[in-house]
């Protein structure tokens, strides 16, 4: 393809997005597609002559466009929303065109400086105070393609600082070298299995499976309904006091702002107060969902912002689910920049640089898993100043108001209940018989089986997406279905339709349940 | 911004891409700027109000594109190549626009399928048999971020088939439920710190990052110029052996088909008839640059293919290198999927479906580290259409012939020698005045002198971009310059103004070494 032509297929393109839009609130939300249907068109292998540009353009509406699930739609209520806007898809296609590696500051100066920039301007933005700024020198940030790759970073940096620890506690000086501590086999092998990851029930799966990649325990620590799914010190201590009582040794608590079953606010404080008393544990707030609302002044003191400046080590928000930019970009900030680095630089002579020598500049491969990395930052520089930190905010509190005004129609209804209070832009309802007195005394199991057949129903519609969870609690296990708002383009009409649908799918299995005990 | 401001700025972007790439040739490769130029450019924070795209838009090409080292460059001959094509750039676009987090089927069932087709076009496309390929139903393939991904995914589940075969090994049966072996802690504390990994010296810092992320040791096994750097089975076996000695456990092997600093093919057939008497090592094939190449059948058989097919249990190619398919797009195939879905599936009910719990559909997710991912395959998918097969390997085979071309006027030099064979596209040099009889006998640490200061010379040009490395080895290490071709929009002459640029280099520090040997 050369310019010219690239400059037609790049307009139709543009064109090709704007029909989509235009068009996205007509069409169902879930792609209606059974498994194999793109597999079943395609040839198996590449062709082995090139095609004319404009056929696979076409291919692109023909094949792909009915096999993607909607998650601009204004009826996508399921999992938490991802949003995107225009701005994220010109700076998706402007960072492909000077696209680079990204590996060390050379590759491209501009990658890695407006990175530095808008990830502060995002620290500033949530109210993370300077000990997480990149200005400060010593803290800094780092964009990631998701929160489990951020939580799993903070895993490596977690490991490596407490075997230093322990490698200082065993009488290991640091090196005359670079004052650092380099950690002995012994160490390393007299210690590394004993090591102890801690979160909730409720911590996404990112905490299991960070500790099954590192090859150590999670312990999901109960959580209980009273206090609204939110894991508390009192539970974290005792259960590290357990580990410790068995030789084992705490290094690492996932806790988090916003779960995802739903979004409950772990005690942020409470856990950060505990934590001072094992100064080894390393404490990540993963704030993948719920980050973002920190941006609303109103909301830092419910979501305890005040515990996270003043105990984690690290924090991760997504951008890329509430907060307008396109995935990915998971911010991930750090309190001690070295966590990092002295967990993950390798610097072959390849990959050296003078500026790098000079210590003048960041190299993020250090900072990171990966060594390559896409130019994240453009997205998310176009985001912040397009709306404006007002813009931004204005797009949250839409998305809270809708949860709002639902809730209110929720608590109205006679046949749904919301099981624990809507966080921000969630909620979180099951169908319940017993709201009505009538049918008083029904048990958990039997509500568990009603509601799964309720999601099955709305699980086999297009028109709407929700997704369901189990709520583990020490009180009891509840199945549940979540409608998250936050969409783009999603307005209160929205809402309501889907709400129309859940109360009718409701109505038929209440129905049936209900004939059904008649019979028995 | 609504529609049709989107319209306008969308075709305002493809605009300018037109005319970053109508200008390419006249703008030097390198950023021309200083560590903070852009930090110093930019406010400290968000704006309050949103401002106009306009603006923003301009501010790219204003301060962006100064900072922007141009990888698409006729000039660019550092590290490897990181092709770019119109085709990802409308890709990119697209992609973005039915943005979604990927994690499973229903997330949007094009993308899985459509990189379930791809991969394994790009399998068939290199020569990978059928046990690489997804429709096998036991292998398949899926798109990595980056061959370190790769890397660390395939250490992952080395470690846990090393275990699982521990765990068989000291009596633990299969489980009734699914036929799995579970690991026991027991096993997974005795056996976890004794695990080892190898490559060699020339092995890319991925082996010693994962090394350090999986907290094991990784042993670089010297190797020989008389084997062009190659690792072999031989010394593989000796290092193996070492360690068994010591009671420790051999799990993984990384071998290179392209290593960085000089493109050596390690003994992939030496290596896998090696391993066959160690069952419980996994081998991973690191092909990422020079894996493209196997797309040429006549370069299948010296970069050992059969090898890859008859012994590796993974395989990674980087298409977005020398393979045309914009960054980030890391093909990485593997023999048995549930070596990687058993040590990454971790599925809470908020992340089930009911395709995957009918086993009728692949979820991604479980075949990474990470929980969402981007819509890759576009890219690939663009890519192999619009050139074919045939424009594929033309594409390839213009690398190799500059390559050539270079190599005989090299060859031809009072002053540089080629350290190694010419490997694909690669060639490695160094200044050595012993190649006119009046220097002889210069030692080698001389040299490296010598060429230190030639690459500091180079380095501070903008005009063209190379890079360095070291060449260890069991003889001697030696500092030489890379110079890697098969960029998009190189043409010979572009090569050959490098080349003149590094003779220039070149004549000026051999003037002064001669002046300063003079005064000797």
């Amino acid at each position: 393809m050369d310019i010219e032509q690239f400059r037609k297929a790049g307009y139709a393109a543009v064109d090709s997005i704007c029909d989509y839009y235009a068009n996205i609130q007509n069409v169902p939300v879930k792609a209606q597609v059974q498994p194999g249907y793109l597999i079943d068109q395609l040839p198996t292998s590449a062709p082995e002559d090139g095609q004319e540009f404009s056929t696979i353009q076409q291919d692109f509406g023909k094949l792909i466009l009915p096999g993607i699930t909607h998650w601009q739609s204004p009826s996508f209520f399921a999992y938490f929303p991802s949003n995107s806007t225009f701005e994220c898809m010109i700076a998706d296609m402007l960072a492909s065109s000077v696209s680079n590696p990204g590996f060390n500051w050379i590759c491209s100066p501009a990658c890695t400086e407006l990175e530095q920039v808008v990830v502060e301007w995002a620290a500033k933005l949530l109210g993370l105070e300077k000990t997480f700024w990149g200005s400060s020198g010593v803290g800094g940030g780092v964009i990631m393609g998701s929160a489990s790759d951020c939580a799993f970073t903070a895993g490596i940096a977690a490991r490596e600082r407490a075997l230093r620890d322990l490698a200082l506690q065993n009488g290991v000086k640091p090196s005359d070298k670079n004052g650092q501590i380099e950690i002995p086999d012994t160490i390393r092998n007299e210690y590394s299995q004993k090591l102890v990851i801690y979160g909730s029930t409720q911590t996404h799966s990112l905490g299991a499976k960070t500790a099954v990649m590192l090859g150590l325990p999670f312990r999901a620590v109960p959580v209980s309904i009273e206090d609204n799914y939110a894991l508390t010190g009192a539970s974290l201590k005792e259960a590290i006091e357990a580990d410790i009582a068995q030789g084992l040794i705490p290094f690492l608590v996932y806790a988090t702002v916003g779960t995802t079953s739903t979004g409950a606010v772990d005690k942020i404080d409470e856990i950060g107060g505990v934590l001072t008393n094992y100064p080894t544990v390393f404490l990540h707030v993963d704030a993948a969902w719920a980050g973002v609302a920190y941006a609303l002044p109103e909301y830092r003191a419910p979501l305890e912002l005040n515990g996270v400046n003043k105990y984690a080590d690290s924090f991760c928000a997504n951008f890329h689910k509430w907060g307008l930019t396109t995935f990915d970009c998971s911010i991930f900030c750090v309190k001690n920049r070295k966590d990092l680095t002295q967990a993950l630089d390798v610097t072959p002579t390849y990959l050296r640089s003078k500026e790098a020598d000079a210590g003048t500049v960041i190299d993020y491969r250090n900072w990171q898993p990966a060594l390559g990395r896409r130019f994240r930052s453009i997205k998310l520089w176009f985001v912040l100043r397009s709306y404006g930190v007002k813009g931004f905010q204005q797009h949250l509190l839409r998305g809270i108001e809708h949860c709002q005004q639902l809730e209110k129609i929720v608590k109205q209804s006679s046949k749904f209940e919301i099981v624990t209070p809507p966080s921000l832009a969630l909620i979180v309802f099951r169908l319940n018989p017993a709201k009505s007195q009538e049918n008083a005394n029904i048990d958990d199991d039997e509500l568990n089986l009603i509601n799964q057949k309720l999601f099955t129903a709305l699980d086999l519609r297009y028109d709407i997406f929700l997704t369901q969870t189990v709520l583990h609690s020490k009180e009891r296990n509840m199945f549940v279905i979540r409608l998250a708002m936050g969409g783009v383009h999603t307005k209160f009409s929205d809402v309501e339709n889907a709400w129309r649908i859940v109360e009718e799918e409701g109505e038929k299995v209440l129905s049936e349940w209900k004939a059904q005990k008649a019979m028995e």
